[in-house]
């Protein structure tokens, strides 16, 4: 969904009109949001593409900072291919939407298993606990069928407080759900470059926006508020906690060594929000491309096209600037919640 | 339990009585093994040492090929730190060993997503679907619960077809669980470098222990055998599949690094059994020292002592000896087994 | 020498008077610098500390983008150790500083490949060709090893025109070297976070600094004087290249692991003045600790003392502001010049 | 020139007559060797074919063990290609044949530092201390440059005491410069895959050839004879040290990514020959394949063809023989050689 503008530097390259990771030819989204007594988490599920197991995308992962527990990253990165939608979800809810997932992939691939290997499940989490009843495992194998189904359909993708990103929070605001894109022409062709991120990283007062300190600006309205409101939370929102995942897809025909390279610029949209990376932040990026299928049965050499590297910088700073502004999209998106154990966490929109 | 030398080099270091994992003080192996019908799979639990999560133990995890879904390593390579036990099973089984071992850390560490992060579970896997009806997802939580209850009582150390090994193949033979370890002395005082592997990779006709071709030594025995039984599987047992999961643990006071690169000679070990890291094989060793803890709740500068580089030639060579040794002994312990499909897999033994 | 705060956000954290790397305690710079002609270029060399060989330091080298020269990254990440002073220099000096480095070791070392092992040169690099006759090879042996000289006297750190940054270029200002220190303390002691920097990327137009965007606030001034002196070269500037080559030290006590982490964090400084992390930027950190020495000659295990990661927020939030403030410090200290062919890059002092 | 078998396993592939690197069509070697008092040393040149700056090669480069100082790794792993011939020398020859590879390179290609970017030297080493005067700096710019040159004629490959392989020691016998190759068929179509090592590690008494454990099998016969001639080297030999710098190349259409998993495989041919990569080893492989070419200048997109990672085993386990194969041939050409300070290595044919 992205901005308006109003928070956001005049961008480097124009974005489409859903401004979201479903730009992306192909990409679809569903979410699953439950919110009940303390629960308020939920399962965000991408399918890059149909038939995604018989014919793979050129992927790759890259970890900005390791406290994360996201699955699936050895065997992309030794193969260069993604072979499953991805989920996102909260950090203890990480097994059972693998095992629902490999359910997902058994029913649409039996061969998995039988005639030919297994399957390599990604999953991606951050830890929504404060406001999120976390131990209570409340994400069921159920729940993220319903959400790669969703995504069948190809709904509008919805920001902030929805699916994965339902109790999540960013730099001392509420977080959650946010994706942009951009569009890039390449001889004489349109591609794209999206991100889709669950925004759970960051110290409150570090916000960013542009040019604007944001962090700083609103420092004194949101401690007046949460003094007022007699919000103890804000006194534990001084440190760099949380994490961030985040999926960048694009349809620019990029081999998996240029979608890494593609994903550790996230760290550069990321320093611009106002994360310094901090020690118990899990900021893992994974990149793919909807441009060139590898065949799980190739059996002869098969021909692919690529970008020259010399050729990436526009790829690169777009890909940054998504992830940019797939943060602020989130934090504006998401509204302030109460959640377990009554913690509440303010949307930045009340202060904007 | 390793060898009797039978098959073996005259080792370069001794070993203790038990030649095992648990020859290491404070490891304990738990297994749950699943036998019914088609289904032969199971759980092998390994605990590092009481406490693990509060007092967490230096360690590193190596990819020495990635197609393989073992979680946990981004943030023990991040960290440098092992803080849950580690569980082995069947790939498809990952997802619910995660949860099992989600609930087992949660029960024994109230604080874990309320009032400090969360936990990262490991969780290693080989593929075990020629032997096993792996798409029928027959492990359940309870199974790894079960497993890691029974290694609290520190029972003696199975081998073969037992735990995550039960249904597993190794260089065309019957693979499974093996362990070995070797003795140290340095400055007068005694150490251990131990090695549990689930072993199932490997070509049949490839395999090598010590100065023997024993794969091409035994090729005809078992093809004449597999023919008069009409046994289809030794066809398709020419090429390099499957994987090894492998743990190294020592009382050496290694740093994190260190255990990195003692990881990474588990390679040494695998290629002298005939290994030469096929594609398919999710090859991946986690090493951990039992010799130091590192506290959760630290504030302060922590003490760690660390033996020079210069001194770890004698623990790479008996590091790498007792993943030789591991997987041989997996192989010499694991019995001829038919399995799902009435799928029949020689146990070595038979052919010595 | 950093800044005077003028272009700078309010610092998080406290900065020395010199506020550059030599507030770390024992670190000396010493810098030569050839202009002649079109020879615009130089050695900056960075000495750690006394006897580096015998008593190495725990370092780590990180490459954000590996578009770079750089040596010695290999044995570094191996063994955690740094070993010599680090050479800046320009890209096709390499060879020459690694030369004139290695002589300089074996004069002070008399045992290195004789009676004990070779020695591991860091030289660090960025290709100065806009400014600098860079193909003559103008860089000698000689410069180098007076350049290591003079850092024995530990002369004040000039910034800006001088020693490897004499020719290079930075967001299409005149870059060169920039350093800054800050201050942290830690259970009532005080220690020092601090880099080094020789600053060439970026593209014209992108400079940020603190909540200015003042690449695009001067981009129309500068136009208008490259078009009135008829400076061609800033046609050419639009695109991200060249390279910035990062040296981080401290005296807190942190692993090589840990000062790994600290490293990736000059990402964040990068991206905060403008860089997107371009495709054809060598962008390498390395980050070393004066607090321990690792004994060459050790044969037992020695102590060492490590913050926990969990209190290392500050020390990454400080890591990446004195990268932000170095590079500033180069573009705010390096003087219009012209170099290499009549080629002119302005200052970014003579606009603000 | 690789074996005539007698020392090794039945290949599990075919070679081609000359059973070196330069099977590979278009690879060329040229070597200079500098035996003079105790100066036994040399260069050893590889070119991976014509005109390699402006249409590069696909490659990786891999580290099995770190202690080692070979350049250019970090830009070809950033970007995936080889710019520049291979030189292997002696480790503090690093920074002469730099420059000289740097001036070569300068000379066939006028852009480099002028209209376009810089040049990656890659410069490989073994420390060969033991039998030359190393820190005497024998060798020259023009002795690099002697041997890029004599390459260009593409001679016969000389193995053994031969260019950088002069002085190398291995496994207790005389090292050196070995090679050999590979045959695969694959689409009714012919491709190679070779390796040229240099060949400096391991330990006196472990060497493996196949099924001989000739370590041991020659052991007290080399005591003997140092006995009787009062070599006291053979004392020291019991510590694995040195190193092995390893090249392989392959003319089967791979990607980068392909080429790393390639070159990891290395570590299965060196477990095989008797190392246990030991602390002290710089065991670096580098592997391209001369297939396809990646334009320097290219703006568009760019076709390439690559196996599926399904069809490589028979490329990893042909690989891992080649080196197996090239450091046997290394011993077995390298002859009995007594060198600085009248230091004396048995070559290994002397007790066959």
């Amino acid at each position: 969904m992205g901005l308006k503008g109003e928070l956001f530097l005049p961008r480097a390259y124009q974005t489409e009109e859903k401004n979201d990771i479903t730009d992306v030819p192909g990409i679809k989204v569903g979410q699953v949001t439950l919110r009940k007594g303390g629960v308020n988490t939920g399962v965000t599920a991408i399918l890059p593409g149909s038939d995604i197991f018989k014919q793979k995308m050129l992927a790759s992962g890259q970890v900005i900072n390791g406290f994360g527990k996201t699955t699936g990253l050895v065997q992309i990165n030794e193969l260069g291919t993604l072979e499953t939608p991805i989920l996102m979800t909260n950090t203890l809810a990480v097994g059972t939407c693998w095992t629902a997932l490999t359910r997902y992939m058994l029913d649409r691939n039996p061969e998995i298993g039988l005639t030919t290997g297994t399957v390599n499940p990604v999953v991606m989490e951050c830890n929504d606990g404060d406001l999120n009843d976390i131990r209570s495992l409340p994400v069921k194998e159920s729940d993220a069928l319903t959400a790669l189904d969703l995504a069948e359909g190809n709904p509008p993708l919805l920001e902030g407080n929805v699916g994965a990103g339902t109790g999540m929070r960013c730099l001392g605001f509420k977080g959650g759900i946010g994706s942009a894109s951009r569009l890039l022409e390449l001889g004489g062709k349109k591609y794209h470059v999206a991100s889709l991120v669950c925004a759970n990283f960051g110290a409150f007062g570090k916000l960013r926006a542009g040019s604007r300190l944001l962090g700083q600006e609103l420092k004194d309205a949101v401690l007046a508020l949460a003094k007022a409101e007699n919000n103890q939370l804000y006194a534990r929102y001084q440190k760099d906690q949380g994490s961030i995942v985040m999926v960048i897809a694009t349809d620019l025909p990029l081999s998996s060594r240029q979608l890494g390279r593609l994903a550790r610029r996230s760290a550069v949209g990321l320093a611009r929000t106002g994360s310094y990376i901090g020690d118990g932040s899990g900021d893992i990026a994974l990149a793919f491309s909807t441009a060139q299928r590898v065949s799980h049965f190739a059996k002869e050499a098969e021909s692919f096209s690529f970008l020259p590297d010399s050729q990436l910088d526009p790829v690169f700073e777009a890909g940054a600037e998504t992830i940019e502004e797939a943060v602020l999209s989130a934090l504006v998106h998401a509204e302030t919640l109460t959640g377990f154990q009554g913690r509440r966490v303010y949307g930045l929109g009340d202060f904007l």
